[in-house]
């Protein structure tokens, strides 16, 4: 079974190298609006989305977020800041915040553009982390917090994509049902022969990359 | 500027009401796929997707979620439930399961079917949490995490979706200069007519609504 929508959710993966070619306004509308329409706990809405097209400003970034990712936040002609407010949404602004990003990364890819998926969200101890850096680079307020940083641009490479085959990670009813079921999943859940297709080789790249 | 995915991610909303009607097997791998395909950080995919079909469970489960949702996870035909794994991810695993559950609802949506977002996670109280009580009924190890509930089925209401101008949420190179910057978003990032166009009132009822 397959439709554009599956298709994109399929091919989108971080790229960690971007090519300078500029984007049309139209694209980069067309990415924010996605970002727009994304669902948030009771519809409130909390975020903000910056725009960063500074050079300066990207290569500032560029030194804070991990290494597997400087060259994407560098190069990208553009990289979008999604930040959320805790205030209006004490308790599921990460989620808010990550349905956008995932909105435009999938808008991106089926405008065929290329995104990095970078988490810069610090859970446990934002006091001494790449979000703290980054939130003072981007003059982002205190009370606001910094989810993700999405590098929007043409890629630069060619990459593979692999995941976990759904036997893996499915289970009927319950969670510790999972092997009694194995069967049912076989026969009712099996990969269709496209997305078999689409299954390459763990690259030692993928396995060392940062990508979320 | 539209195409099948931009659509999907506009129409996509959180449906309280499902019918009865029963969803083919081809259809609900095709959305346990789009979970599969989510990004995760270092693409550990740390997740679980529960597959809950049995009513007993899913009239359970109904009696702990927000009212508003009640029926939507006593009446779907089915309701996934999206675990994650902090010990495998322990930076961005709330991340983790918001990407693969927003990838299910625009694949569902793609499929001309309906979900409603759920998000459970509790972030600050987890053990009077409505989480916990879930976790017991689908018998979710402790050490692992609840992120969302998505009813999946067909819709028995219309809904109506409404959002924010693009103006209102979106700044170019940092924070504070929004103001300042406002006639150049107006100028490139306007929404197209044809948002325009689906930018319906603001009803009570979506006030209301304790939606994701």
């Amino acid at each position: 079974m397959i439709n554009p929508v599956l298709e994109a959710i399929r091919e989108r993966r971080s790229n960690v190298r971007f090519n300078s070619t500029p984007i049309e306004n139209e694209k980069v509308n067309a990415v924010l609006e996605a970002g727009r329409w994304a669902p948030s706990w009771t519809n409130v809405q909390p975020w903000r989305f910056i725009v960063v097209k500074d050079r300066a400003k990207k290569e500032r970034m560029s030194s804070v977020v991990s290494t597997v990712f400087s060259l994407a936040v560098k190069d990208a002609p553009i990289v979008i800041a999604v930040c959320v407010n805790p205030e209006k949404d004490p308790f599921h602004f990460i989620e808010d915040g990550t349905t956008a990003t995932q909105n435009m990364a999938l808008a991106a890819q089926s405008l065929e553009l290329s995104t990095s998926w970078i988490g810069v969200f610090s859970l446990h101890d934002e006091k001494h982390s790449a979000e703290r850096k980054l939130k003072e680079i981007l003059d982002i307020p205190k009370e606001w917090r910094l989810i993700s940083l999405l590098p929007l641009g043409v890629s630069a490479l060619k990459e593979t994509k692999t995941r976990k085959e759904l036997s893996d990670i499915v289970e009927f009813d319950c969670f510790t049902t999972r092997d009694d079921h194995k069967s049912e999943l076989e026969a009712i859940n099996r990969p269709s022969i496209d997305i078999q297709k689409i299954l390459e080789p763990v690259s030692v790249r993928d396995l060392q990359r940062g990508t979320v």
